[in-house]
């Protein structure tokens, strides 16, 4: 017999668990389905960990050999702590993995469920090329890196990316020995080249051997070594090998038996985030629209909006907000001189050990660049510095209604803060 | 012989500062003229060095005694640094007290400047009211608290303000024993309880005395003691006091002599921060208008905008971001429910260890506040916690555009942050 509900959902991510929560706020009876833990890459394996790791090096104390160690505590508290909260809620929740039999019905083990509506929220995991096999022990993805138990002599990151950079201001802070290795000539390709510096700088600082220009091509475990072989023939040994260069969808089980329109490498959905199936959805990761947790959050709710009112999913992809976690933070929003090639802007910096606050409290690091365009629109803001994805704020909204330099002249920032940073780089235009 | 300007400005606190700064970057010739020392009570003797001794107290090492002693030094470094800022730009300085002769000229010492603009910028300073009067010595001001060379074993605070609760705050982390006498039957008037309780429990926690709804009526000095007389005729006696009860403006000399309108406690101005003497404006503490230092910066940058580009003065005095440097800060912006009696509104909040962040950085303090209307406008938002003043960022010109429940579900917040707490404050309404 089929249990019934009005939603099942399949994967506790970030954009599961949204989802689910308010949807039992709207009064639905809600089934959620999750095959490991709940929390999904974001809460577990990526931004989270990292960022708290980091925050670790900053502000507790402790050995920082039981970082690592700690977080498999953490983890296990964490779901707790979800699961916790959708139970108080009244989620159903069902661990195993859940398998589509129709457009309206869901096996997980024994269960058979049935629902008016289905959301796909079931994330990617990492993957590798040809010739470099993750085996979990030697040559592992960010899920085994962010618990090791042992924390190694040495470690080689495959890829410059946020990922990969992330990682290893991780391990260089723990004082392993990092390479990093990228097949373009510069790191975190897509961020201008004065914000990566500090966080490069920091990274040569603490030893990290970064190699630009070059793609690892293969990578086999010998002993108690991986040695990884690059394009030029050189090569590279490490404890273990991290690799960062590609993710793949998770795709449920069953999902050919309906009629979905599955691509390589992801659900493809409509403006409202439906699959071919119209009751069933595909929110966060799988569908490709943008890898990012917040956007997984967010498409979570939209979805439970549209559900339970009919309101159109109304997200915004223009602008977002986006952060590295690394020794120091990047983070800002908008465009960035990479972007601008071919227009016209002008460009102005803050040191934030310019502002007062920065100087009463000995700040030396970090700034503030502001792009502008020549009708004094403010095309991006961005930061490097501790804590700048906190002072980065709630600035999205802002950047849809669209921002000038009048807005910031004409308005107030609290003072003495270091934000007053991004006005005083504005003066300095 | 006259020095001919384009400008002169009496005063170098915040206003008088950018006005010069802006005014110079715009080709105007600037003569600034300053009594004592440049930065004003802003930077000198408010809200930058009391934020630095609570930075201090989170961030830095080092003996705490030394912290208020040393800051008769670091005041040296940021005149030098403000005076090396106006040098570099081509400001002429000239230390010493401006008199008004006529709406073009100005004496300061044996000098006679000459301008087609004059800016007043004297701020204001504190004062007392009959029965208690100020000596420097034993009843002091924020002018001499913040500088003190001995740390005093205890002290009677007179007023439970924004400045006495700032101040309250730091010198119980000081260890100071602190008595704040309050006449209202509340701290921090016009804050909503819940957000100065965090405070005011920190306060209590550290041994400090609130005495309120109880005027005091008198102070006088005997041997090495003050003793304060309250309305109920109860006594408190404390190495010093400390009197943040009122405050007077410093109208400069020779202001008699012109068409200027003056107040009691302020020079009128009309919409373009002019007085009476069209080519004389009057900007920051002096107008009366609001006394703070963002409002100050902002008409300064406003009125050199005016002189340069004859641009109307535009600053919006809608709602302003505001923040109590105390340990845990309050910051934030709109409405409080103080302000909404009468009116219907929900509310919703979030405590930061909620957050994922705030959970995984161990942060136990602060929460969001998050005041909605009936038609989902966004009324206000408030936040307590430590750099709470950070985290509310350039939320100001939002909150001029006009922000709306559905413009934070339909925008991104950086995840995992703090400020994710605003997102989950308004879920839970």
């Amino acid at each position: 017999m089929n249990k019934d509900y009005d939603v099942i959902i399949l994967g506790g991510g970030v954009a599961g668990y949204y989802s689910a929560k308010a949807l039992r706020q709207g009064g639905r009876s809600v089934a959620l389905i999750e095959k490991e833990a709940l929390g999904g890459t974001a809460l577990r394996w990526g931004a989270l960990p990292v960022k708290r790791a980091l925050d670790f090096f900053k502000e507790r104390k402790g050995p920082r050999e039981a970082l690592l160690t700690s977080w498999q505590e953490d983890l296990r508290q964490l779901n707790f702590k979800l699961e916790e909260n959708l139970l108080a809620l009244g989620v159903d929740l069902y661990y195993g993995e859940g398998e589509l039999l129709d457009a309206q019905r869901v096996k997980v083990g024994e269960e058979s469920l049935k629902a008016d509506y289905i959301i796909i929220a079931t994330g990617t995991q990492a993957t590798s090329i040809e010739g470099i096999e993750i085996n979990r022990e030697r040559i592992i993805t960010h899920k085994e890196a962010i618990v090791l138990k042992d924390i190694p002599d040495s470690i080689v990151i495959l890829g410059g990316n946020v990922e990969g950079v992330e990682f290893a201001s991780l391990y260089a802070e723990l004082g392993v020995r990092v390479t990093v290795v990228e097949r373009e000539d510069k790191l975190l390709l897509g961020y201008d080249q004065d914000l990566v510096r500090p966080v490069e700088e920091r990274l040569v600082e603490k030893g990290v051997n970064i190699i630009k220009g070059k793609a690892a091509q293969k990578a086999y475990v010998e002993d108690d070594k991986v040695t990884v072989l690059l394009e030029d023939e050189s090569v590279i040994e490490g404890d273990k090998a991290l690799v960062t260069l590609l993710r793949k969808p998770n795709f449920p089980k069953g999902i050919d038996r309906l009629n979905i329109d599955v691509d390589k490498d992801k659900i493809v959905v409509d403006e409202n985030l439906r699959t071919g199936e119209k009751n069933i959805f595909a929110i966060g990761d799988i569908n490709g629209i943008m890898g990012l947790a917040n956007v997984a959050i967010n498409q979570g709710l939209q979805v439970a909006e549209y559900i339970l009112n009919k309101k159109k999913v109304g997200m915004n992809y223009g602008p977002l907000p986006r952060a590295v976690f690394t020794l120091p933070e990047i983070a800002g929003i908008g465009k960035q001189e990479e972007d601008l090639k071919g227009f016209k802007y002008k460009v102005g910096y803050c040191n934030f050990k310019d502002t007062f606050r920065g100087w009463a409290r000995g700040i030396e690091e970090g700034f503030v660049k502001v792009l502008v365009d020549e009708e004094e629109n403010i095309l991006g803001i961005w930061q490097v510095g501790n804590l700048v994805s906190e002072y980065i704020g709630i600035i999205s909204p802002l950047f849809n209604k669209g921002l000038k330099v009048e807005d910031l002249k004409n308005n107030l920032i609290i003072h003495p803060t270091l934000t007053e940073g991004i006005l005083e780089a504005i003066l300095n235009i």
